[in-house]
């Protein structure tokens, strides 16, 4: 059984180490020629709207699958025509647009940062006005890892700040704006799970992050100091929002916890950065159970295999190598992408019973003098 | 940095999923076109005596490695004009011979079953008459998984039994025979050791395994019921072994318990089948051990992960698909093989910290029905 996936980047790389041992095969389709999934299965170098090569991809594959949400339309719409898409590309489409998300979040009950959506200038100072500064525009579409983003704060320089993002965001974007309200989080949370192409789910323990400059930088699993009712309304929450999309895979939603209250930020509709732990700290990890879900497999456990997880994220460079590999219970993925400014270039994983000493050993990681290039 | 493997089966195949996270990539020469391997790395498809696909295999590698030890002096050879080869094709000679193993084991200290060697017939009915029935004829090379052996029972029979082995066992055989004395051992037990290139010497804790007909069929980490004594007898002797040798990566060593008294069986200069529930069971398993040492990097922690751990050999065929994957906790690994009568086609390890609770779920799978073919 051969499996197809849309991106060649690291998270594909990590479905195909998951997913071989389940004697499945794997091909991907990325433009990149140094694409890192290639390194451990067939790698077709196309752009991702070339009829052909869709169809290449698709050819004798049980199911396409993605690892990354902005897929165009036209691409979904053609792989469809050769075979099942999972998850499938409706669910995509809410995935792909803040403003999508956020009503589905809304209709589910959930509460999210106020916000406002705009195209023109005007309707983005009206927008600003109404939600009020502190707040972050956003481009309703193709964001991520804190692309596509502006921070605005209040004051004399408000209205200049408000026409550079205007200028900046719409470049090259017909999805329009969105404005949402700085939420004065205590922290921010993500809620990992999957659904089976019968319907299963499996939630894997709620999780803490830390980002910086918009690019994740440490997850802790399970989450410190949740309440069991926080626990159970972020279970239900994506629960209800696998069901409401006809889900299959691996979904992730970022959260925000204002002290013990959720409102919802994002969902992607795919693997997720801040799931990477699960390769070590779960009895199934998130790439496992994707792959899982979309070739029809049953799906795996989603406890905690050791009591607690941190994940470090390796940015624009990998730790030292030798001093890295010879810290005894450090986990290290090197994704073998040339080093470059805010790239994610790897990530390590500690687990163990002991919240503490687990941090510690993690803190140790990133205390790492950076390697001089590639590893 | 590109590891090259001489042989594309299960093991390189785990080797390059081990490696695949350390940055690392890999290339395999295997004459099979379906050698699993190369589901997952480059895959030369050749002879392992062709010149030039040997150069191919090695251009550009840091190191060529192997996953057999039964490679041909010639390769070797030729791959050691083209850069390092580890472990060291000296150290592969004496794992090849069945004769040239026990005598190291003897001079290092540790007892062996009692033995002759053997060309002619007549110096075999003289070996087997010095040695007693009942015993057990191996050619001293290229015996794998029970083949290359013979049992000899005590009787009437014997002689022309002796005959039809000496016929069998001889048959495209210029590397003479070996006769063993039957041990009536308690248990079979194996130690996996590995060091690195700079001398580093790490050792996994003893495995008890359970052969039938030759083949491995079940293992259990650590072996219960082992002394300090034994335990620290049989780790001293693996490192005695990797330090004689000036060994570099993974070797395992196994060994007949006689009541607390141990004597060496044989070697493999690899990773081996009875650690393959390091992989899920250790801090860092036997392929990424071997591979970092090989590649000189430092070794990583043999410490046991979980506790306890059982591995489950899937022989001739995998069991049902969807019942196996749907047992939690059960890690199963299919390697992507045609089935065939005693073929090694997967494996499943369970692991936790109940001895009791990891054998009866290991049992579960042990008695699942068995898939109508391929995965």
């Amino acid at each position: 059984m051969t499996i197809a996936i849309l991106g060649g980047g690291q998270l594909a790389r990590m479905l195909v180490l998951a997913g071989t041992p389940l004697g499945l095969r794997f091909r991907c389709l990325d433009p990149a020629p140094d694409a890192v999934a290639g390194h451990v299965c067939e790698h077709l170098c196309a752009p991702f709207d070339d009829p052909d090569a869709l169809a290449k991809l698709a050819r004798g594959a049980e199911v396409v699958t993605f690892e990354f949400e902005n897929v165009p339309a036209a691409t979904t719409e053609r792989l469809l025509q050769h075979g099942p898409v999972r998850p499938h590309p409706r669910a995509l489409a809410t995935g792909q647009d803040r403003l999508f998300e956020k009503q589905l979040f809304q209709h589910l009950g959930m509460g999210v940062p106020e916000y406002r959506t705009a195209h023109t200038l005007a309707e983005l100072q009206a927008a600003v006005a109404a939600v009020g500064a502190p707040c972050i525009v956003k481009t309703r579409r193709l964001g991520y890892d804190g692309r596509g983003q502006a921070r605005l704060k209040p004051g004399p320089e408000l209205a200049a700040a408000i026409a550079a993002a205007h200028r900046e965001l719409t470049r090259g974007n017909d999805g329009g704006l969105i404005v949402e309200r700085f939420v004065p989080f205590q922290r921010e949370l993500s809620v990992l799970a999957v659904r089976s192409l019968r319907g299963e789910i499996a939630v894997y323990p709620l999780v803490e992050n830390v980002h910086e400059g918009g690019i994740l930088r440490r997850s802790r699993a399970p989450a410190p100091d949740v309440s069991t009712a926080t626990s159970k309304q972020a279970h239900d929450f994506v629960a209800a929002v696998l069901q409401d999309l006809d889900y299959v895979g691996v979904l992730a939603i970022e959260l925000f916890d204002l002290g013990g209250t959720l409102l919802a930020n994002e969902m992607a509709p795919r693997v997720h950065n801040s799931g990477h732990w699960t390769i070590e700290g779960s009895v199934c990890s998130q790439f496992e159970n994707h792959v899982r879900a979309v070739a029809g497999l049953p799906l795996g456990s989603t406890a905690m295999a050791h009591g607690q997880a941190t994940m470090v994220n390796c940015i624009s460079t990998l730790p030292a190598r030798d001093a890295a590999l010879a810290l005894p219970g450090v986990h290290v993925h090197a994704y073998g992408k040339q080093p470059r400014e805010n790239r994610k270039v790897g990530h390590a994983t500690v687990v163990g019973a002991d919240r503490a000493a687990v941090d510690a050993l993690a803190a140790k990681v990133s205390a790492l003098p950076p390697a001089r290039g590639e590893w």
